[in-house]
């Protein structure tokens, strides 16, 4: 290749951006009941959207979130090469199931919270290394199917500990396309590493995940000579406040100070007053964040730089059950307006 | 881009075709017993591999296959830019601790037993478009694991239909780069969707999968331009004698004539007397099958050209249990000696 792609131990430099043509968003009542609940395309009335079941609502929430994203486009399932999803469901079946529907060649992912950087990263090098003219990326959580698969029945209403995050109920698409030279762009990325510092209660996301963002964050800047004054915002993925706090601090031991730029999606999607304990979390959480609230601050110019860090939590209840401990993992898109 | 890397509806075809540096492979006993037993890596002599549980043993094995697959190959982890990996576990954990062991910057997948081919295309995209000198893509399956997790307790004896397949305990890894230009070459790939014919019984994968490799396997003819005569194999996934004998059929009535050229690693992997009722099955069989088998073929030149269609049913139990039906999805990668 003419040009160098790859930077330093752990990111890529895309020579021709891909751009974002359109994003859509389908949330919750919850999130839609919050501060971004305006900039939503669709908002359920209740969390079973007209199915029998969560999973089956899920499945709904992404597959509209995907037709919706290539409406706004005016594009047809034939017209886009791939789509790249992922969710937290064992089998990730959400996204399997809306593959199903769409009928586009589909790459499962399993990336938990982390999934819509790690398909935005791997649809930026298709699309760059000339494999792919459209490619969307889409991702959903649920808050009724991932408290039932990871933790407790629903039905049981346990009492949730403080370090506890809500899971985002919600789905978001992203369409990325080569064949365009406006619009917002992807223009590096960093690939994550396997972090775990030995974390090991469930209920404690966000402690087991900021190490990862951290590593990641820092490992960007070092890859590409960056400060964390080159960018608007640093936007991390769902660390909630336990993690957010627990990142500034790693990284300012590593000498970087990110305060007043770090801000976290699971500290933006639901308001304040919400008692959600230590904030939201999900595939969805920066997935909706990322596209109802920084998608049109990029394309209005109100923002310029953006480094989107999703991050997520790679145990299963298995695993956590035979004495593991939690490891995680951030990837981080650069997106440019 | 100067020369058009996209062949058709779903193919890839890659400009400067990546080659496979080396292989690697960890069976279990009774893989280590069949036809291919003397071209492993390594056999266990147990399930358990001196761990505590089979799901340790997974990840211990899928661990090896990658350090053994960079140790052939004259490098350290630190040399190597991406590990692409994905299981059948719930949220991946094989791949997930087994890349948080190597360190190394991790792509999770989630394509049940078409993982291999999955993350072989994406490596290849990858690496062809610059973004990498060497990507690493393994997978790991586990009789024991999968069992207690898609059917019964391990424990409870279940008499197994006979339309049921066997999953195959064992890790693979192939190693993959942009660096070097002799050995095999992976040459082109097509991305699969999700078929779905109805399929119910989650103890008949064959079956479910089936149109599923029959429409990839139609599609790269028809994208490449090329005929099943152009092939010294068309391998599948793990279709077993079921899903074999009805993709001959599907493609039969496209006006494709397979037979003979259309092998099934589900059928290979086990001596015709072992009685695993339909064949084999986990992501580890066209994996194994694949590194053992087909490379040192391709590398000696008794194999000329191979298309390896690795094969993914993509329900879950609780899928199944909400009475949905079995959607299957095939990538196909085509590599050349």
């Amino acid at each position: 290749m003419s040009a160098p792609k790859k930077a330093g131990r752990q990111s890529v430099v895309f020579k021709n951006p891909p751009r974002l043509v359109s994003v859509a968003t389908v949330a919750g009542p919850m999130e839609g009941d919050g501060p971004l609940g305006n900039n939503f395309d669709l908002v359920l009335g209740d969390t079973l959207a007209g199915c029998s079941t969560w999973e089956q609502a899920e499945c709904k929430m992404l597959t509209a979130a995907v037709n919706l994203c290539l409406e706004k486009a005016g594009l047809h399932a034939d017209n886009v090469d791939m789509l790249i999803s992922g969710d937290l469901l064992n089998q990730i079946i959400s996204a399997n199931y809306a593959a199903r529907q769409t009928g586009i060649p589909f790459l499962g992912l399993y990336g938990a919270c982390s999934t819509m950087c790690e398909g935005m990263l791997i649809a930026a090098t298709i699309l760059d290394g000339g494999f792919a003219d459209y490619v969307v990326v889409a991702t959903s959580s649920h808050h009724n199917t991932a408290e039932r698969q990871y933790r407790y029945p629903t039905e049981f209403g346990n009492q949730r500990p403080p370090t506890s995050q809500w899971t985002v109920t919600g789905a978001a698409a992203v369409l990325l396309t080569s064949q365009q030279a406006s619009g917002p762009a992807v223009t590096c990325a960093t690939v994550g590493k396997v972090v775990d510092m030995g974390v090991r209660d469930p209920n404690d996301m966000g402690s087991a995940m900021a190490p990862a963002a951290a590593d990641t964050i820092y490992q960007h800047l070092v890859d590409t000579g960056r400060t964390p004054s080159d960018f608007d915002a640093i936007l991390t993925g769902d660390l909630g406040r336990i993690g957010k706090a627990l990142t500034l601090e790693l990284l300012s031991r590593s000498g970087l100070n990110v305060e007043g730029v770090l801000e976290d999606c699971g500290l933006l999607i639901y308001s304040p007053s919400r008692d959600v304990h230590a904030g939201g979390s999900g595939c969805a959480c920066s997935g909706l964040v990322f596209c109802a609230s920084v998608f049109p601050k990029l394309g209005s110019g109100s923002l310029g730089k953006v480094l989107l860090v999703a991050t997520g939590a790679l145990h299963s209840p298995l695993s956590v059950q035979q004495g593991e401990t939690i490891p995680a993992i951030a990837h981080a898109v650069c997106v440019e307006g």
